[in-house]
């Protein structure tokens, strides 16, 4: 993006210079921290500088859109983070901790008191305060839906009774809903008496007397159809359309195949109960494939990058237990062969070689399918053919990567025997690892479980125990 | 998603139908298998059982939307995805090869002649022809852009001079612009004279007369507006744009942040010339986010999961070659020490456990880092803050998991100094861990390289041989 000559009116959201105001904000940030009390108690700063930076801090965040000024509270460390948001615009701060993420919006409603959180959530949608209200206090809660009207305080309640991957907690009850038997005119006559539109309406639902859906009106087709013309002749009636117990995932892919901008949510009994939109939607993409990513790592869930560092060694320390038990078991059959390594004291320098091409390769193939399940690839499909190819690339390079690596191993050893048991044993270790890349994921998804979870800490296991076993029997076997 | 009762108009493009049908054309086509070329030159079929399948797989594929033809294309092996792909509507060919990986959209073009690949392309948009027209080949290219006139040639070579990560590339051209001095009354009938509007119109650009972009109308804000009211009072000025020459990541968290449905783009002297939409942006968000991850894992690109094996082995080698080089030297280091392993046989047993424990939590480190940074959240940061975090959250991993596994080594092998290295050992690992983890992927980005590409093969590289230097080094010192 370029910058902007000063003789045209068009201003522009400038995104060269976002990472440019964050950087700045955290140098200000970082030195207005000695004055952070007299800061949050409105008192005089000690000197004109630190005054200038305060200025410059507040008239900074007060330019950003609440998603820029939530992307800045995410970069800081803790303490600057609260000084951050103390000089947010407050007129915004609904808006932004919607947000932030589930980690740092709890660092900052800590910092807030009963009245800030109120006004915070005060214009907030029924569903954007039923998006927050799991991480409010009870009280806040309480006394924000004392304000709304009977059918609002409803919505909160129905959003918040789905689970955070169903439909029902992500879609909002801004709709505008015609009846069929009206003309186009009528419609467009209908609208411009509001005073705005829903964000992102691509379409007006159509229902009947009882709320039930009929179909669709574009707003595509509404603005090209001759006025005289009535609603039914124009909708669309092959809808897409959800149930509040749909996941959201397979939501977020109908969406991304099928293009949509917005999509009807209707109750068992067709009718119209609200609405989801492109953009909670992109959302769900983006966390779906980054949770895999998090998850493939060993994370549990995506982490403040400054959190506490207790609340770090909480969040990842279930994987590590995990991968010190197998490591364990790797470890034991390693301690089997003492005697075979005693022997020859090679085999304890060449062993992690085995153990580390099966964990890579086994990844590779994991990885692959993984993701191929996440874009529903592969529904229906027999594990048996994808096997077979797997199996294949394995050989092959099993055969290609061994040779190599058992040329090396016999002129280091000058031993032709342990450059055989090495191409042996790499290339029976991938073929092991090509089996289990694809069973451990089919397998789970079998049994319901997210093929993602767990899968390259499970399939690093199996290697190395396997490579260890493969590599130091076959040595055994052979050279003892 | 429901199955609909019969009384009702609404149709329904129904979720949980498609794997079912998925499932059902994979028996289908291997049925068909045996007579596949009976069926391309359409000869009649031996028997009854056969013709009904193949009417039934005809029917099913005629049914299915493009991207779900796409989806089961990229599910099939190579034979079955011909078979299939010989069967699909043909009016819908130039759909599907755009909604299809490049990987199989390269199989399925090979099997196509000229006459089929021009009919295919023949109803595209010019920006779609660009997108396919590296995939052609190049007489195709040349013939199907001699049927379109001047300004659509034009768009196509403008869209094929841009890379695939520039925005060029994946904008469209189908615009709808207007004069900021005509009323709201004149644009909504000069919209009616429109048999169409594009897919995704939220908003029309407002252009001076010499095509430079003044503003956008957003059509929510203009079927509220007063007929009588002047575009240019209407319009939003504060306007998200693009150059073609932007990256397509850095457009895509633009849409995600600012919530956009589409987007113009312009040139350098402001002139309007195309628009970007939301569904290109949720695409390049979901191919980002999987490149991501199969970088990581050591994939080079999308795979086709029924890729021949040597195509495979091609898209691998490089990070398995680099893998072996690493775990060549973790080899060497270890082959430094074979005294102390000859004389100590324990040591090669615990050895892959202080290596193992180091490469986990690294690659813990790694991936949070790498994810905030395509989140946009280490611009302007400090890594010194970051690397005193994470120091710390592995001083504490270090402490306690090496205790545990330092008694376990204690009462194993009955020797306190084995127990002790091992406490040692471990706490260093996760330091060297801790502190690579950071900087690898501060000094990619500080270099202008992809952080995520091989950055988990990087650490894991390092945490071997650290691991390994560590553990076996203190042994010697203190244990001989």
């Amino acid at each position: 993006m370029s910058i902007e000559p000063q003789n045209t009116p068009v201003s522009e959201i400038d995104l060269e210079r976002l990472p440019l105001d964050i950087a700045r904000i955290h140098e200000l940030a970082e030195s207005l921290l000695p004055v952070y009390s007299q800061i949050e108690e409105n008192l005089p700063l000690p000197d004109e500088a630190m005054n200038q930076a305060l200025v410059e801090l507040i008239e900074l965040m007060h330019e950003l859109h609440p998603a820029d000024v939530a992307t800045v509270l995410e970069s800081l460390p803790q303490k600057e983070r609260m000084l951050v948001w103390h000089l947010a615009a407050p007129e915004e701060d609904g808006e932004v901790l919607l947000e932030v993420s589930d980690a740092v919006r709890e660092t900052l409603i800590e910092t807030m008191d009963k009245e800030e959180l109120l006004a915070a959530v005060e214009d907030l949608d029924a569903d954007e305060l039923a998006e927050l209200a799991d991480d409010l206090p009870n009280q806040v809660v309480y006394e924000a839906l004392k304000t709304r009207d009977e059918e609002e305080r409803a919505q909160v309640q129905a959003a918040m009774s789905y689970e955070d991957d169903q439909v029902g907690a992500l879609m909002d009850f801004e709709l505008v809903s015609i009846r069929a038997d009206v003309t186009c005119e009528v419609v467009l006559r209908y609208l411009r008496r509001f005073e705005s539109l829903p964000d992102h309406t691509d379409k007006i639902f159509v229902v009947d007397d009882h709320d039930v859906l009929q179909g669709v009106l574009p707003i595509r087709k509404l603005l090209v159809a001759d006025p005289e013309e009535l609603v039914e002749n124009v909708m669309a009636t092959e809808v897409v359309r959800f149930r509040p117990e749909d996941d959201v995932e397979e939501a977020a892919q109908a969406f991304e195949r099928y293009d949509l901008i917005t999509a009807p949510v209707v109750d068992e009994n067709k009718k119209l109960i609200g609405r989801i939109t492109i953009d909670e939607m992109v959302d769900v993409i983006r966390e779906e494939t980054e949770a895999d990513m998090l998850n493939m790592a060993g994370l549990q869930e995506e982490e403040d990058l400054f959190a506490p560092v207790l609340d770090s060694v909480r969040n990842r320390w279930m994987w590590l237990a995990i991968n010190l038990c197998t490591a364990f078991v790797a470890s034991r059959v390693i301690g089997a062969f003492e005697g075979s390594i005693s022997k020859i004291v090679a085999l304890a320098a060449l062993m992690p070689i085995v153990a580390g091409i099966g964990g890579n390769s086994g990844n590779q193939t994991i990885t692959m399918i993984v993701r191929a399940m996440a874009m529903g690839q592969l529904s229906g499909m027999r594990a048996g053919r994808l096997l077979r190819k797997e199996v294949g690339v394995a050989l092959v390079n099993g055969l290609i990567w061994g040779s190599v690596m058992g040329v090396v191993a016999w002129l280091l050893y000058d031993s032709p025997g342990i450059g055989f048991v090495m191409v042996s044993a790499m290339t029976l270790n991938l073929l092991l690892a090509a089996t289990v890349g694809v069973l451990i994921p089919v397998l789970m998804d079998k049994f319901g479980r997210d093929p993602a979870l767990g899968s390259s800490v499970l399939i690093t296991a199996v290697t190395d125990s396997g490579g260890f076993l493969i590599f130091l029997g076959l040595a055994t076997i052979f050279l003892l």
